[in-house]
C-alpha cells in the first residue's frame, strides 16, 4: 500500500483536536473522510506527528496516510482539499513516503510557537490565535527562566494528568521567549513533548513574567516533579504546531 | 470639546467598511455607538484617517473623536472596548489630540499591506486575510514593474469609478513586492490614496506576476489614464491598513 506524508495547516478553533473523539469533529476525521472516496470505500486511517489538543492550530502538521490506490502526490493533495473544503483544514503539500516511515515515530524534532498578546485592548484580528494577558509581562525574565529548563529532564511537573507517555523524560532543545511589539512570543523545539507540556511551561513562565515568582522558580518546580505546584495550563488558542522534522527530508510536492 | 485620537484594529470581514451605510454594520457605527454612553446621549461623530472598504482590515487605523466629556485616555479606551466588545474591533491606544488636529486632513503618510497566498492549497489559518492565487507569481517582476509607478502622477488608471477625490494626482512613495515563502506581500506608502488605488495596483501587478503582461505594462497604463484598460480590483480580504502618520507624533496611552 503506498504511503504518503501530508503537510497540513489548520485553524484549531472549531475542532475537538487532531484525534477522533465521539464528542465532536476532529481534524483526523475531516481528513480521513476526505480520503475515503480515494480508497474505494476502504476505511482510511491517518496518524499525525503530534496530536494537537482542541483549539490548537497548525501551520506544519505532518500526517501519515496509507492509501489503497497509487496516486500522484499533486492529485492526492487536490482531491483531499476538494473533499475537505468546508473546513479550515488545508493539505499544503504531499510527499511519497518510504514504507518504514512513520509520521509519529520517525520524527526527530517538533516545533511549536505560543503567542501571548500583552496589552490592555483585546485582540481584533488575532482573536482565537493568541492568549490575551493585560498585565505587563517581563519577557526577558521569562526567557532567563526558560533557559534553566533546557536539556534532558523528567518533566513530570509540566505534564497533563491525562498524559499517556510511559515516562516524563524529555529533552528540551529550545525555549526562546521574546517581545515583539505588543506580543510575547514563545518558540520551542524538542524531539517530543508530553501532553500539555508547552502550555504548562508557558503558564508557569507567565508567573515569572508577571513578577509573582522569581526566575529560579520554574527550575525548582522541574526538580520537584509535582504538577500541582506549577502554573496554569495556558489556553489552547495561543499555540501553533509549526513543524515536524525527519532524518530523511521528504520530497514535498 | 476635548479631541481624542484612537488607534484602532479591526477584522474587516463582517463590516460594510469603515463608513456608516444603510446597507449594514460599519466600524464607524460600532465605535460611535460605543462612545454614545460617554457623551451623555449627545450624538458622537468620528472621522478616520482612511475610509477602508468592506472586508478590508486594519492594524493601525487612526480615528478622531470629539467628546462632550473630558476623560483620561486610558478610561476612554477601556470604555470604548467595553461597549464594542461584541465586535472584532479593538481600540488599542488613545491619545489626547490638539484642537486643530484632524485624523484625515493632518495625516501626511498612510501605509497598507496586501497579502497574496500563492500556492495550490487554499488558506486555512489565514482564510479571509489573503487573496488566494494558485498560479505561480513572479514577485520580482511585479516589484520591478511597481518601481516604475513611484512618484507624483495622475493615477486615473487605478482609481475606482466611485472615487470622490477632486483630482487623481497622488505621490506614491513606496510600493515594494517580495515573496515570503508561499506569500507574495505588497507594502505601500503614500500621503494619500485614491479609492481602490491599492487594490487596483495589486490587480494590475498580478497580471505582470502571472506573465500575461510585460513589466512595462503598468507604467503604460498609468500614462494612458484609462481605468478600463488596467487589471481587476484585487479582493478586499488581502488588504490591511497598517498606519497613519502625522507631523506631530501623538502621545498614545
Amino acid at each position: 500500500m503506498p504511503r504518503y506524508a501530508l503537510l497540513v495547516e489548520y485553524d484549531g478553533a472549531p475542532f475537538v483536536g487532531w484525534q477522533r473523539q465521539s464528542s465532536g469533529l476532529s481534524i483526523q476525521q475531516v481528513l480521513e473522510e476526505a480520503a475515503a472516496p480515494l480508497s474505494g470505500g476502504e476505511p482510511v486511517r491517518m496518524m499525525a506527528s503530534g496530536r494537537t489538543d482542541a483549539g490548537v492550530h497548525a501551520l506544519g502538521q505532518v500526517v501519515q496516510l496509507d492509501l489503497a490506490r497509487d496516486l500522484p502526490p499533486e492529485r492526492l493533495r487536490e482531491a483531499l482539499n476538494f473533499h475537505s473544503r468546508m473546513h479550515p483544514v488545508s493539505v499544503v503539500r504531499v510527499a511519497r513516503a518510504p514504507e518504514d516511515w512513520s509520521a509519529r515515530f520517525s520524527c526527530i524534532k517538533r516545533g511549536y510557537r505560543y503567542r501571548i498578546l500583552n496589552r490592555r485592548a483585546r485582540p481584533a484580528l488575532d482573536m482565537g490565535r493568541v492568549w490575551h494577558l493585560t498585565l505587563p509581562l517581563d519577557a526577558e525574565a521569562m526567557h532567563r527562566a526558560a533557559q534553566t529548563l533546557l536539556g534532558r529532564h523528567d518533566f513530570s511537573a509540566f505534564r497533563a494528568a491525562a498524559c499517556q507517555a510511559k515516562d516524563a523524560l524529555r529533552t528540551l532543545d529550545r525555549l526562546d521567549i521574546a517581545r515583539q511589539g505588543d506580543e510575547v512570543v514563545v518558540e520551542t523545539e524538542a524531539r517530543s513533548f508530553l501532553h500539555h507540556q508547552v502550555r504548562n511551561l508557558v503558564g508557569t513562565l507567565v508567573e515569572v513574567g508577571l513578577g509573582r515568582r522569581p526566575v529560579s522558580w520554574p527550575r525548582a518546580l522541574l526538580e520537584g516533579r509535582d504538577r500541582s505546584a506549577a502554573g496554569q495550563t495556558a489556553p489552547a488558542a495561543g499555540l501553533t504546531f509549526l513543524f515536524a522534522r525527519y532524518p530523511e527530508p521528504l520530497d514535498w510536492c
